[in-house]
């Protein structure tokens, strides 16, 4: 069976970073931040010899264990993750570049790796330091109870997240049936270009390097690159795709006729994590997705997409179930992309709101109820050319400001 | 006296649209969105020969009114402005643009000038029709009560603003005694680049047309474009300056002695008017300025503080008083601007919280306290160059999450 429409498994047990053959898994409690919480995790996987690819944030100030997975990841065959929640081990300075190599030491000991096949990655608070005793206790437990069933690991990355977020989907690959699976976390700090975001991606299928970064650079721009919960990147951001091999697929290249294939299923899944991490954004009610279309390209599409859906104005308009248009359309019109107003045709779900340069009548009840849904959908066509692109995020309500008011204390 | 630095005079009786000689100015109630609110105004220079330029919105969409005010600037010499409050006209096409070119010639008709000397402006929600019944009553009842004493104008310009916005100052130019003074509204939808603001400011000085239009985009840089509520703008913004020469000064050009001082007397009200309109944003409890020094010229200076100022949850911490200054930091790494995290030193107030890469130690609740004042002072030292820049903001609450969930209800 030919199977170019991934088959997406969503929050099954088997979805997350071991749906795909030969990872494994860890997530225990090592008293980070509280006590009894999850928040070292680790990731393997068994095979040797495959490939990584990672993205990390644009965001000026970068945290030393991005420094250190950027590293490995150029420079090794990484084949393993450890990563602690709590503590984001940021603006931290040489101590905190210390401290990362460290963790990357300590896990490779135990595991009997090379350290440049380990990657590092934190989040939580920035500017404290990591507690090395707690993070070394925490690592021989995790290496100790790796383990392939369902395990701690999406829920030790967590922060603020009020639930675990994976997702995995399967393709055909010449011969073989490929997996890609996935765990992230979100919360906030979320916006386009890495936001305090973790994803690890794994499969088992075969790729060549050059083609597995390539694979998540552009997967990435099309799904977290554009979610926004607040407008604000982080230091820590990090989305790391491993390839194992396990699968036996002939190695895929860019130039494969089936890396369309992959591309797309890596980018469902990818997809399916932006979407959690939006519809869990710190205090949401809502998940929020804009659709644009008609614009002159995608990056045009993809700008204003996410202007909409990181406007304050919007996000508190879907909270209050205000079908508030004209919030919309002022969002569009500061995305840093010229457009018609006039040629714009605004939607809030399938209620036509705005049209030729004036308000469409309608049922204002009608419009309002759409954004009673648990999924909010605001379109907009425009008549410059043919492109589209979706962007994600969530309403911003008196939770969030309850949250980031008081996250420290 | 040669008084170089301007006396400042905010909130004085004689501050605001008529502490200039020769303006007078009115507000009355017409009943366009509430009754019994002040919502047409009208200010009006006694003076023929004038001058006066505008700035407006970078919104790529412009409210109607917008339009017929810059090319009442261009083409003719500005020496009145008739606003109404409530209802911004726009997104309303056709009939919005013929709506505003009849509030023009409407307020011109009753005062016996030309259609081409009357500004006009708008503010309120988008996508709804002016009711030109109203508006007309409204014109004609503020002309027959024009007056040079304090009157209701700074009033009908409101929206959600919770008080009026007036500042003056005085300058000697040549011989003469000039004044500047001026009204604002903000609020909502507050960002660099024209928020949803509007700003009236006048002069009895006699300047230049190119001078004028020059001194207020430079000063309108340095002040309104500096600060941020939300970071959304919007379509009406605007600023206007007329000055209706009946200081008798020498004309002023950009080569005029005087003209630094006359320049640094503008930038003086609006910057002012800009601090009211940050501690006046919708929810706000404090004023928030964020200063960056060392940067490597005034645009980099000016883009880290906006984007210090803008940020959610920069503005969630000071509204819960934590003293988080990482979230600091990390807006900095996302503002577009190229840096050395390790040469950067932040403080709370006096308190010095983070330099060379690392936290600084010191006491949390004093650095927390810093935030417990009615004006909250951000600043970071950069290792860059000698520019300078400072932005304004205000805390993000409760209370803008209630405004702004219900604003059309």
């Amino acid at each position: 069976m030919m199977n170019k429409n991934p088959e997406i498994g969503i929050k099954a047990t088997t979805a997350g970073a071991t749906a795909a053959s030969g990872f494994l898994t860890a997530g225990v409690a090592c008293g980070m931040r509280y006590e009894d919480r999850r928040d070292v995790g680790l990731l393997l996987s068994e095979e040797a010899g495959g490939t990584a690819a990672v993205v990390i944030t644009t965001n000026v100030v970068k945290a030393p264990p991005l420094l250190v997975t950027e590293y490995a990841v150029e420079s090794g065959n990484v084949r393993a993750v450890v990563v602690n929640s709590g503590i984001a081990n940021a603006a931290t300075g040489k101590r905190g570049l210390e401290d990362a190599y460290t963790m990357q030491a300590l896990a490779a000991a135990e595991l009997g790796l090379e350290p440049k096949e380990v990657a590092v990655a934190s989040t939580g608070v920035m500017g404290e330091y990591l507690p090395m005793d707690r993070v070394e206790t925490g690592i021989k437990e995790a290496v100790a109870s790796l383990s392939g069933e369902g395990s701690g690991f999406a829920e030790a990355i967590l922060t603020t997240d009020t639930r675990t977020k994976e997702a995995a989907a399967r393709v055909r690959i010449g011969d073989a049936s490929v997996t890609v699976g996935g765990v992230a976390k979100g919360s906030g700090m979320i916006h386009p270009n890495m936001a305090t975001m973790l994803a690890f991606v794994t499969t088992d299928a075969a790729v060549e390097k050059e083609c597995l970064q390539n694979t998540l650079r552009r997967a990435t721009e099309k799904t977290f690159n554009r979610v926004t919960v607040d407008g604000d990147t982080s230091p820590n951001d990090m989305v790391l795709l491993m390839a194992n091999g396990a699968a036996g697929n002939e190695p895929l290249t860019s130039d494969s006729p089936d890396h369309p294939a992959f591309e797309e299923t890596v980018e469902a899944v990818m997809r399916e994590l932006t979407k959690e991490i939006a519809r869990d954004g710190e205090g949401a009610t809502k998940l929020v997705e804009v659709v644009v279309e008609g614009a002159k390209d995608e990056a045009s599409a993809a700008a204003l997409a996410k202007a909409v859906v990181g406007s304050n104005l919007v996000k508190t308009a879907v909270f209050g179930e205000d079908a508030n248009w004209g919030r919309v359309l002022n969002a569009m019109g500061y995305a840093g992309v010229s457009f018609e107003p006039e040629g714009v045709e605004l939607y809030f779900g399938p209620v036509k709101v705005f049209a030729d340069g004036e308000p469409v009548p309608h049922d204002e009840a009608e419009a309002n109820a759409t954004l009673a849904e648990d999924e909010v959908l605001i379109s907009a066509r425009l008549q410059e050319g043919t492109a589209s692109a979706t962007a994600w995020g969530c309403d911003l309500t008196y939770e969030y400001v309850q949250i980031n008011g008081s996250y420290r204390t």
